[in-house]
């Protein structure tokens, strides 16, 4: 499939803008953009710009709100509860962040859990800004059901990804940001354009058999959580997947489970909502608070360097330490520009046209 | 191979009275009989009376401290650090989760990491001691090199677990318990015994390539992290495992990563140690910090039920909810006695014999 080149900063403005015209104040359009363009530069390229369509087309039929009134339900010194006001989840989140991290600074620990939200983006972009903190930062939301627990032939949970980003000192940051799933959806969408194979153990059908054909998803059947089955611990996916969905929405009151809202626009709500929006949870822990942070960082990279130089399986250059793919990437696409595919080099013409702005390619 | 029933409080008994000729007090051998115990009683058999006289011959060569002085290190109104002081996992532990509690009741939720511990048992044990207090309950622990990463082929990583538990209303708590590998060890110690054949995913062999034989884990092999390889998700499963030793030991100042001591006596102390011990990670979250807990409960059975009654595959009699198959064992267990393999009531007898004590059989 073709793909056309931009640079970060034509699809930041391009972005912005777009963002502007649906009713974000300049500076919750500036910040939406970033948090959205991040997925973009580090390789996500499923929750990127190829997203913003989505958005738009969420906030036409009123589940976006884009003036919200975000504010804080309940909190002790260290815990916090925060109404997203149905606002973009791009704003929501780095907003509850930053009252997990407010709490660290006060009390060692923050922890938000969020209701009444939208999609967020990547976790990566809310959990990194504890970084420049010295703190640990966590960042899980839920999401629609695509997932099959262990045993179940109905979709009960979301590919719910839990990031966790730990601050090492000459060392780059340790970025772990997974979906509890086997693969992430925007790899099954990659197979789905190319009518490729899915591996065993990504998916299965209606029926709950394991299938490597990837359209069998969009025909009743489900992801499958990390570990694929029973025998290979899909359990345990079906654990970590449960718990984010419960810390996002069951401690926030946000639709948890198969009652968490579609992000297609078009997809018809569930017909019973027992909470509010999607949720999130955010935790922010102060490195200081349990060991001076020049130390702890001294140890990461002497944790970081052992990995990465560990013996290989033949045919590897190295074990690879999470995060260090994304910010390769990151680096090659700030130097050279974003590529995007032809069908959302369009939906961004579309979006420029209903809107009467310029999308210029590079 | 065959078994032998012995009823809870005969073990109990046994093992208390063990503990107390190696120099602990009589609570501490309560307490640490009690955790132990909580493993076999809960159908995790690898962890439980199967292990004490591996806690003995660590007594013996000086590597556990029977009379610690565990005393917090430093603190924040939501942190700790805690030095075991080489004391039994088993007392240690409680101890640690205790001060996460406590916190929690301060300031919303409590977060404890230890250094200088020793292996504590099922992380279970500790994570539902949250529950009396309405809380949600975490632990974690690292534990002796097993578990190669993804590309590598040496064992730089324990089966490192993630435990999680939540209370929920008129449905038991939900518990989820898991090694961050695609098999805990257990399981293929039992392949192991029976000369089985281990699924693709759980081993690789020396060079690092896949393995169904488990006697390749002792011939230079290793545990695979849960995924298995990288197109079923491995690094994932690296994830987990390293967040748990990094929040275990980096955190605490305890060894990580290759050089965390090994549990047999026999095997040699790693020749490097840059922390103290092995490592563990507590927290404790208040629900109502978060929103009433009578609320919440009331949706966790909601959540609860409804997956519980999701449609299964066929063949499957329902989808289970994290800590359901440990529960029923206990009941089972408590009712009709736990049963031990010959190797382990020949280990039993062996100790009775060595401390001048009886051993009966139900």
């Amino acid at each position: 499939m073709s793909e056309q080149l931009f640079s970060y900063q034509q699809l930041f403005v391009f972005t912005k803008r777009i963002l502007q015209k649906i009713g974000c104040s300049e500076k919750d359009a500036e910040l939406a953009a970033k948090v959205l363009l991040s997925a973009d530069l580090r390789g996500v390229d499923s929750h990127g710009v190829a997203r913003l369509s989505g958005y738009v087309r969420l906030w036409e039929v009123k589940r976006i709100n884009t003036v919200p009134g975000i504010k804080i339900l309940h909190e002790t010194p260290s815990t916090a509860v925060v109404d997203g006001d149905s606002g973009l989840g791009l704003v929501v989140a780095p907003h509850a962040m930053k009252v997990a991290i407010e709490k660290a600074k006060q009390v060692g620990t923050g922890w938000v859990s969020v209701q009444n939200s939208n999609h967020f983006g990547i976790a990566g972009y809310h959990a990194m800004m504890a970084l420049e903190h010295d703190m640990i930062g966590i960042a899980l939301t839920n999401a629609s059901p695509l997932v099959a627990p262990t045993f179940s032939v109905e979709r009960l949970l979301g590919t719910n990804p839990i990031c966790v980003v730990i601050p090492a000192g000459e060392e780059p940051p340790f970025v772990g940001d997974m979906a509890t799933t086997t693969a992430a959806n925007g790899k099954l969408e990659i197979l789905q354009r190319k009518n490729g194979v899915a591996p065993p153990g990504w998916i299965q059908n209606k029926q709950g058999h394991s299938s490597t054909n990837p359209h069998e998803l969009k025909a009743g059947g489900a992801l499958l959580p990390l570990g694929g089955d029973k025998e290979h611990g899909s359990h345990k996916g079906y654990i970590l997947g449960s718990v984010v969905d419960i810390f996002s929405a069951v401690l926030s009151g946000a639709n948890y489970g198969p009652w968490v809202p579609p992000f297609p626009a078009y997809v018809p709500m569930p017909e019973e909502q027992p909470g509010k929006g999607i949720g999130h949870f955010f935790g922010a822990m102060r490195i200081d608070a349990f060991r001076p942070a020049a130390e702890f960082k001294k140890h990461m990279d002497k944790w970081i360097r052992r990995f990465r130089s560990a013996k290989t399986v033949e045919g590897q250059a190295r074990v690879i330490i999470p995060g260090d793919p994304e910010r390769e990437m990151e680096n090659l696409r700030i130097k050279n520009g974003i590529p995007l595919l032809t069908p959302v080099v369009e939906d961004l013409k579309f979006l420029a046209e209903k809107f009467d702005l310029q999308l210029e390619i590079k």
